[in-house]
């Protein structure tokens, strides 16, 4: 049987209550290892979302007043206000406090916070791989971490003890946890996520308002992820730059082979990069 | 009332009975104004499941012998067969033969027929903007054009007869239709359809194998359409090859904007350009 203290969490704060902060209090929920789900953020209408649709216990408009209180807290703000909030507020906090995140990028979160904490409260980076373009608590899914990956992301300094538990917390939510450096991490996700998330953008922005009409579910899908909040992804493009560089400069090889078989109507060049890219996305399924 | 040879086709005959041919067969079948349905295609298991999914009424291995039969023949066929297969069947039938396709590419496909066909059989170009990745008769949906549109492309030459019966034929289907010219329809769509089919499949292309574990929801959607058979957008891309260029052309201004802003850390430029992605992706719908 677990010891009690590893197995269950007396107070855990989410800082930042949208789509994943409101899953994640769900979803803890729901396994029931945290006594008390605390949520804290900065607009009343969201907090209230978060308590009527069950994510949450008890609503914190004070950040420090909730962060205060809590022995687990995960930040689910966005990824250029991480850094500012763990820093801010670890010093309230009674040692042996645990902070997380589900940032989308950790290189800068993780160097930033590492080495700039008190005695006795530890940070493990952590992004869960799962998401939507859609927003706010009322979206929230107990489920959505449901045989989803989360890459948790310690370095030579992060405290083994903390990593474990951070880890444990993930699979508790029902999600698959890989262990990645933050910068593996960051140059997975440019790809990943960041490059297609750059491509939506850039494909919804060249569509004249006169041809709205006439795209069908294939322009759909191709640019959903595209309906993401500006200001969230302006600020994972700039905290990823190096990355987000080097993958989009990546694609632009590719599309300019592709370019260049069209151009000079080599058949046998298009169907071959056509075929490839099919069989990849076949492996990745629906 | 319509008169009778207005509001029923006696023998429908449709040429290639995929995804789309077997649709349109369900959708007759279900509007119920196509007294008979016959089926062609080279594939024995391709007509038996449109037999099994009851999409069509008699299925043809020789199509010749379909074409004679018909009074309406629609050809869901790969874009570069069909120029070939209409003016090539096209003797065969008797006069008042009305010929249309579903062609994503209409300038080379109507200047290739258009003058080529003996007096009495008119074929006029159709593209219904409905489909999927997904390929073959068992995926066929009887309301797959259902508020969807399907632009019909007639030119100056094309009979004003033949135009109004295939429009009804669309209708008749579930469809809205709007008029294009060929060349209004094709750089529309080198935007709408053929560019997101390039870039999904340059995104899948340049994903390595290490990483796939690493996608989420956002990189599927992406890239979804890219397990579109590679044959298929092959004759696609190069039917349409200029307007496709300048499709893609025109991202690449728009990616390489992007590009400069990340480069710059130029947060303003950066948030505007999501922003007003957004706010086109937003209108679109889901």
């Amino acid at each position: 049987m677990p010891h009690p203290d590893e197995s269950s969490i007396p107070a855990l704060a989410i800082v930042g209550v949208g789509l994943i902060g409101g899953s994640i209090g769900l979803a803890a929920k729901k396994a029931g290892f945290a006594r008390r789900v605390l949520g804290a953020g900065r607009q009343q209408k969201s907090l209230d979302d978060a308590l009527a649709h069950g994510c949450i216990d008890e609503a914190f408009l004070d950040v420090k007043e909730a962060v205060r209180q809590a022995n687990f807290v995960v930040f689910c703000t966005p990824v250029d206000r991480i850094i500012e909030q763990v820093v801010g507020l670890a010093p309230l906090c009674d040692s042996g406090t645990l902070f997380t995140d589900a940032g989308s990028t950790k290189s800068a979160i993780v160097a930033g916070i590492e080495g700039n904490l008190p005695p006795g409260v530890s940070f493990v980076g952590s992004h869960p791989l799962a998401g939507s373009e859609k927003r706010g608590p009322k979206f929230a899914d107990g489920a959505l971490f449901h045989e989803r990956l989360t890459v948790v992301t310690p370095t030579p300094r992060t405290d083994p003890a903390a990593v474990e538990q951070v880890v444990a917390f993930w699979r508790r939510l029902g999600s698959r946890v890989r262990i990645m450096t933050p910068a593996e991490h960051d140059r997975a996700l440019a790809m990943t996520s960041h490059l297609p998330h750059l491509l939506a953008s850039a494909l919804a922005g060249v569509l004249p308002e006169s041809l709205r009409e006439l795209t069908a579910s294939g322009f759909r899908d191709t640019t959903r992820i595209a309906s993401g909040e500006p200001e969230l992804w302006t600020g994972i493009f700039l905290q990823n730059r190096p990355a987000v560089l080097e993958a989009l400069d990546l694609l632009l090889v590719r599309l300019n082979a592709m370019r260049t078989a069209i151009l000079a109507e080599d058949r046998t060049a298009l169907d071959d990069l056509l075929t490839q890219a099919k069989r990849t996305r076949d492996a990745l399924g629906s």
